[in-house]
């Protein structure tokens, strides 16, 4: 008899959310010559972050700290709340896993946008939970199409209630838009009683000042998700957070990983937050960035998108076969870019934050990748 | 209203598997000066591995290779098999995780010993499963006992199948006892049809030459659990693998994290694995030191138990409130040691191999802790 999987995993497909570049390395044969597509920082983690992983690792024996003590003591000191607001996980992948665990039960409605985080969506069918998406609205992930969404008839469970969750992120992934804080608080205060929102805040750190409402741990309803991974420049050590209610951040406690935080992880985190310094210098160098590929799009007839990250959406100008075909031929050109999955949206490709090197490359491929798509 | 979380995460308690050694070092004040209760590698990693992660963490702003292309490959060459075979995880921990959500369905049987390793429990109560515990026999995880009981009516489901899923260790923790090969061999061959053993090796490399049966990833219904977290002295990397059968291996990616095991440690195992040498000395300093603590435990009247592990379990010779005393008494002097959470087999607290130094710490606290224990 064959391993009796559960009815949700059943039926599920071994799907990978992303194809990670050295994947694409692989199937190509050869290294990239720019890694410009997975919304890294190539400005890399603070010194200070480098070094005391650097020490971390000849500690690697020790399990780290399965209370993340100083990082969350840290954080919070920083954010103005309290440790028991934090949560730390091993990335934002995880802690949305641990989310959408703690609330979704199968059949459960969970209101997302078309186009948005496929991870988040990936945990949302890996618990049996019912993806119900609306449109972005002029680029943007939109907030009273989400709440209109989650009033609708159609998703109140069986006890008459809405759905349990809204994702919503505030800048936007793979668009790089972005709301003013009033609007996302005027969406937390509208949100139905007893649905929390997950709000996406991995590319906070870029956005526009005023563009993060002020937190509010005593609001059970919303559980912001922050990370390391892009403006600190940490991705490969997995590390983020959420800001929650006390109660809601102590839930995680119920069903994490425990000791999955890695220790080398947690050292360099720590030491980031001591290094402000770097992030303001970081934020600046991909600001620059990204106004000289806005500079190359544009000197290809393409309209680059307003972005609040370390990326750049840039509209190819037509549909998303042809999105696609540009796409292509970057990757063909030894360029890793990505683009967002779902129409009208992947009218563009999606190019993050390069070092100078990166950008030569870019600017001297994309004619030639421009020319393919437009005589394939 | 209050968030509604599932009806499985609801009733759950915020319990943590384990409680820290920082954690105790927060609430005692001060350090501890022998840190032997975790079964960590205090011989560390191999130096190659440290100089891999040391050079990784200036790479740590790229994610790691979601597919653990490389680090598959290697291990499928050492083991014979195929890398279609290798699932890897943030520590055999978060595999354990993806098993239970695998396989188990709120009310599901799982079959396991009565003090076995509490982190797997920890994961079936959070998927809902129904506990179901049998007695080790002679200090040891007793094949016959799990196999009376998942074939026991009583814990059929309703379409009258047998368990999911039974744990066994091998090595087992906590009580460092063993089987050899033939008899693992035998449970394997008695397993009712569709259940699915966990055979957690974690422990395996410590394990006497003829305790492992030979890998048969022909078949569906084991999967070996190892870790880089104790012979490989890589437990804050946190990585370990799953050995399986390629439908059932790759099954995990339905739900695994697919960026969470950190880049760092990728590159560490990888390079660990190129240095076969260091492995085999960490095994004999582990034998030495754990010969060492024997020595120590009988100068001081107490019987230590055979290991096929990284520590040593220490009968003390009466019942399970003087072991916690004699426990009790190390960590108060700085020691920091753990025991078995249960009858009979806490009658024993659990000493990891330490260091010369840590062993002297050892060597002149125990009497000092047992004196205390015996006079309290």
């Amino acid at each position: 008899m064959s391993p009796r999987y559960t009815r949700i995993v059943a039926p599920l497909p071994s799907t990978v959310p992303f194809v990670g570049p050295e994947a694409q390395e692989r199937l190509r044969g050869r290294p990239f010559k720019a890694r410009i597509g997975a919304n890294e920082n190539v400005f890399g983690p603070s010194p200070l972050a480098i070094a005391a992983m650097r020490e971390a690792a000849t500690q690697a024996w020790m399990y780290g700290d399965p209370e993340n003590h100083e990082l969350k003591g840290a954080l919070a000191a920083r954010l103005g709340v309290k440790p028991a607001n934090i949560v730390i996980g091993e990335g934002i992948d995880s802690l949305f896993g641990y989310t959408v665990r703690l609330f979704v039960e199968p059949g459960d409605a969970v209101v997302t946008s078309l186009g948005a985080y496929p991870t988040f969506n990936f945990h949302v069918h890996g618990f049996g939970g019912r993806l119900v998406t609306v449109p972005y609205v002029n680029d943007r992930e939109d907030p009273q199409s989400l709440l209109d969404a989650a009033q609708g008839k159609g998703l109140a469970d069986s006890a008459g209630l809405p759905p349990k969750l809204i994702y919503f992120a505030n800048p936007d992934n793979p668009m790089g838009s972005w709301w003013p804080a009033a609007d996302v608080q005027a969406l937390i205060d509208h949100l139905p009683a007893g649905t929390v929102l997950v709000l996406d805040e991995a590319y906070s750190e870029f956005a526009p000042p005023g563009s993060l409402p002020a937190l509010d741990v005593d609001n059970p309803a919303v559980i912001r998700f922050r990370t390391f991974s892009k403006a600190w420049g940490m991705a490969g050590a997995r590390i983020g957070y959420a800001i929650a209610e006390e109660g809601v951040a102590r839930s995680f406690d119920k069903i994490r990983n425990h000791f999955s935080v890695n220790r080398i992880a947690q050292a360099g985190a720590l030491a980031s937050l001591q290094d402000p310094h770097h992030l303001e210098d970081t934020v600046q160098r991909v600001r620059a960035s990204l106004e000289r590929i806005a500079d190359i799009a544009r000197q290809n007839g393409l309209e680059p998108l307003p972005s609040a990250t370390n990326f750049l959406t840039v509209d190819c100008g037509r549909d998303g076969v042809f999105a696609k075909r540009v796409l292509d031929g970057l990757i063909e050109r030894d360029v890793f870019v990505r683009m967002p999955g779902v129409a009208p949206l992947n009218r563009a490709i999606r190019i993050s934050a390069g070092t100078a090197a990166d950008l030569a490359v870019l600017e001297a491929q994309l004619p030639l990748a421009l020319a393919a798509a437009r005589n394939p």
